[in-house]
């Protein structure tokens, strides 16, 4: 935890926050700090600054908040993403976040395991949680919009070309193609497919909205290790 | 598991192995081969081909194999990691072996909690079973070299620059520094200090050996991110 992310609910009056339990025992556990000292903080969604320790009283502490900076620039990526294993979910979810994408669509694909749809992972609650986690790895304040495709061709059909917006459209696929773009300012987005790959029929219909396959070498990596390592090869990271 | 990789304990005469428990397990549970069914494999530092499943009885398996292919080229980085707490040592060497790199060596930092040095992780056995995992899943045979630096300055003052070779020595550190260089085809080195970041005395001396400090973008992100960001962005892949 390298920012005290404040959340609404948590707000008491005009400058004044209540630390939820994990971040009260961070601070006291981890930071050891003690009432008048300062931390990195931030409002969801909104600026970085500074908040000071104002009350520990048993485990419930109060601290004022004044900004002082703005939040660090988004990546300009959006990423549409085969559904992982459950398992996989979290820590990519937290990855994506912390290497600031702002625009997620977790999407179905032949070789997606139905039951992955099924798993108690995909409550809108635990996935908002860990994408606060890579906020505060990454000292970040702005919260992915993420949203779920459980049916591909719809959503390739009627929403994708839209969604993918400006800027190209990057499939990255085993085979003899163009090698990865790099360095890219951005706006860009990247279609990443499940284990084992996207079929030739959604490659085809991805291809018909504008995504063009890209090769990143040789080996087969999983998932959560393309991920960064795709982001890190195309994007410049702000 | 997308190679089945023979090791010499394993070979019964000059053309069959017998699979260990585990890759009976994949081939009959995951894959479902019977007798005569073919699959792809390997033998540990040597080629990659082909192996027939010869006989399956109860639940040890018998396979020949024959060599048809070259195996994947190496990644020409070599890796200076800080050595990371014991729960994510195993992912990131799995993610280290499977990006293909060949020579790393864990070392102390200030920053490192001593206990890490205790940790039953670090029996070369288990090293050795993740780098397995990581050619597994990367379709290579090649095994890593892997050294423990358990103290710094004589790793760093007796070893480093003979160790380091050719190529640019990388050291991404936070701060106003040159932007990471991109696509090197390699021979290169890349330093990942701890969470916190290596100690200003600890950069002064990678410096003394050659090493430059590069930015990598603002954020704060973990070591199991940041090591396939950095390398798909400062490598090309083979």
């Amino acid at each position: 935890m390298n920012l005290l992310l404040l959340q609404p609910e948590q707000q008491l009056d005009e400058s004044h926050w209540r630390l939820d339990e994990r971040q009260a025992r961070h601070v006291q556990s981890v930071l050891g700090l003690t009432e008048g000292q300062p931390c990195k903080a931030g409002l969801l969604d909104g600026p970085q600054g500074t908040c000071i320790i104002e009350s520990i009283k048993n485990k419930e502490i109060t601290v004022s908040f004044k900004a002082d900076s703005q939040n660090v620039e988004p990546l300009k990526l959006s990423l549409l993403l085969a559904l992982p294993r459950p398992k996989m979910l979290k820590r990519i979810l937290i990855d994506a976040t912390s290497l600031g994408i702002k625009r997620i669509v977790l999407i179905n694909s032949w070789k997606v395991d139905k039951s992955y749809w099924q798993t108690p992972n995909l409550k809108a609650d635990l996935l908002r949680e860990k994408m606060l986690l890579g906020l505060e790895q990454a000292r970040d304040t702005q919260l992915p919009e993420l949203l779920l495709a459980p049916r591909f061709r719809p959503f390739v059909e009627d929403r994708l070309d839209h969604w993918a917006g400006d800027g190209p459209r990057i499939l990255a696929h085993p085979g003899d193609h163009a090698p990865l773009p790099r360095n890219l300012p951005g706006p860009a987005c990247l279609a990443i497919g499940p284990e084992g790959g996207w079929t030739p029929f959604e490659v085809e219909m991805l291809c018909d909205r504008g995504f063009q396959c890209h090769a990143f070498g040789r080996r087969i990596l999983r998932v959560e290790t393309a991920l960064p390592a795709l982001v890190g090869g195309m994007m410049q990271l702000p």
